[in-house]
């Protein structure tokens, strides 16, 4: 047994895992940034240019809680590009390295958004409502991207960023809340599967997602000034299911594998390199922005992959990992990793890298580079469970 | 006089003003991190997904030293987005509301990126060097806009972020720590004017700039690797002169007006409604993005206008604001204030406001709606002094 392996679970983050931030108008705050604050929130990160509650002061019962239970989270920071119009579909589909020909209003869809070398924009999930399409975005400005091509590319769109900010409930527990409150039809949704609908007079679109992988729902609230009246209603309605705040969690998040863009991608990656190829369609008739070069990597193969890291210690880093290190192979630097934690499930430290292909493929032992020293590792597949 | 008038000297930043930001690889950090750690950097903002000092924890001795003697900033966080190849210039041009005819090698301009429908998308500063150009940016992520722009219209260019940071040295005896380092032709480099050359193996551009108004340069770096080197020799280079290190200050820039892109804009903002009319040209035979709709604007006034404002009393709130606040007039919300200072060379309240120009024109009073209560203020033109 390793003597200094973490406890079961992680401790909250330390004053060296987070930093002051000077608060300012240019970052702006959620339509449940004071429920958040009255729930007691400590920790918070910076995601499209918002306030991201991270942690509520104690981690270990907010994992617990996702694991067991049932957890609630203000992920208003996936912003929505909106498109609608005659030609929003053909928008769409040029934006989406997937082909959408047969997608159906009420489908969502993960999507790669690639710039014309390929190279991975954002790893949005794509839904289709009734009359317009909603790209939910992962931490970048596609709305600037979008509105460019379409109006370079003279699609008759209109392009917005809606008012539409998503509450998720996640665990395994969260289908039974969402159907307390929106009654036993809920459980027919799909996964990504999207409904319009309203809550008294909360207007919203429940979709069957959320950055986890222990199952739920986001309620995707359509108008800002009822940010409070949702979270208490959501807060009430959970409370014999024993719901309590929380936030997309790195523990689970790494062991389950979910790509954090921009954190495990780095600016040249393409989808196939970030684990999405299965997403991407290059045997297909439709058109979309970064396809040749898709197609050219679909059969050459990535020069890297997106892989599950397995170390022979402890954590080379305290929780979060706050910086991408490198790793090596006997001595040459064959990649970097983006995250690292303690695994209670598997009893042992993992963590998430981009590795150049060939040394993956090879098995080889790797060297990773912390802070803390040199430690032995080997790749696994993603999800690690 | 007014008992509850903040001392001359704002505090430092309270616990109020700042909260727990949990770090990432997300959110990269700058060639001059570990130094700006070394010299005690208290608290950080994000800024184009980058951790940007804003406090070495005497926010009194930083104003004093950018007014009186000389500060360095690490304002890494101005990434610059570079468009170099054959059609450079017409692709600069288009995504520019100014006309750049008669532009030089070694020359900068402040420039407005609008898109299709006017709207202020970012306000850098233009570089033009040897073989390429450089948006020195705002806080948006304007890659994705100027790659998007130049693929679909067919620019036959480059665009990449190049490895280059910004490193601010500020106040009245900048220059003497410059001249010191480079040789006294500095002396001779106008505003806005750049220079390609080396501190012995550090290549970089010095440019007469940086976010304030009280003189200064700012060494762009092109080597990610020697920001600890070029930090510490301009510390040693500015013993004599007193030099300390600082940040982009919040009551300098309120006084001198500054434009915080993101901050005093709105999402829908156009550039004469952000007091930068007089940077884009509408009579002009050059093409540009957004230039029908911005001609439009300047025939018939923009609906708002950024102006100052003069409050009767206390500040309405603690340094800084930290989200936007509603301006009415007789009850009838009238505009928005972000941000709020109290000058000591004023001895007076002051603050930054986008309000409709209809009113603003109208000269009058206006009620400002602050968390602590309403106060009374007047509208003034920018800058305070």
């Amino acid at each position: 047994m390793n003597m200094n392996a973490p406890t079961v679970f992680p401790a909250p983050v330390s004053s060296s895992g987070s930093i002051a931030l000077t608060m300012s108008p240019r970052i702006r705050r959620s339509p449940f940034y004071e429920a958040t604050v009255r729930d007691g929130v400590t920790h918070f990160t910076v995601y499209n240019k918002m306030l991201m509650p991270i942690s509520f002061g104690d981690l270990g019962a907010e994992l617990y809680r996702l694991m067991q239970g049932v957890s609630m989270w203000d992920v208003s920071v996936e912003r929505q590009v909106e498109v609608s119009g005659p030609d929003a579909h053909a928008c769409v589909q040029y934006l989406s390295a997937r082909d959408l020909t047969k997608m159906k209003v009420g489908q969502g869809k993960y999507v790669a958004m690639c710039d014309h070398a390929g190279r991975l924009l954002n790893d949005p999930i794509l839904l289709k409502l009734s009359d317009r399409y909603w790209f939910s975005l992962a931490d970048s400005d596609m709305l600037l991207w979008v509105r460019a091509v379409a109006a370079e590319k003279g699609f008759d769109v209109t392009v917005c960023e809606p008012d539409v900010s998503p509450l998720a409930v996640q665990g395994p527990l969260a289908e039974d809340v969402i159907a307390s409150l929106f009654g036993e039809s809920v459980r027919a949704i799909k996964y990504f599967g999207c409904v319009e609908t309203q809550l008294d007079d909360i207007p919203l679109v429940i979709c069957r997602s959320g950055w986890s992988k222990q199952g739920g729902f986001e309620l995707f609230l359509r108008d800002g000034a009822k940010g409070d009246e949702l979270w208490n209603r959501v807060k009430e309605a959970g409370q014999p299911f024993g719901i309590g705040p929380g936030a997309p969690n790195h523990v689970e998040r790494v062991v389950s594998g979910l790509l954090s863009w921009g954190g495990d991608t780095t600016p040249d990656s393409n989808p196939f390199e970030a684990n999405m190829g299965k997403y991407v369609d290059v045997d297909t008739p439709v058109d979309y922005i970064g396809k040749a070069v898709l197609q050219k990597v679909a059969k050459e193969g990535p020069a890297r992959l997106f892989v599950g890291m397995l170390l022979d210690g402890d954590a080379p880093s305290a929780w979060p990992l706050t910086e991408r290190i490198p790793v090596t192979s006997n001595g040459k630097q064959v990649g970097t990793m983006s995250a690292v934690v303690y695994s209670p499930r598997m009893a042992r430290t993992i963590g998430l890298a981009q590795i150049d292909r060939l040394v993956v493929e090879s098995g080889v032992r790797l060297e990773v580079h912390s802070p803390l020293g040199v430690q032995g590792a080997v790749t696994t597949p993603l999800p690690f469970i």
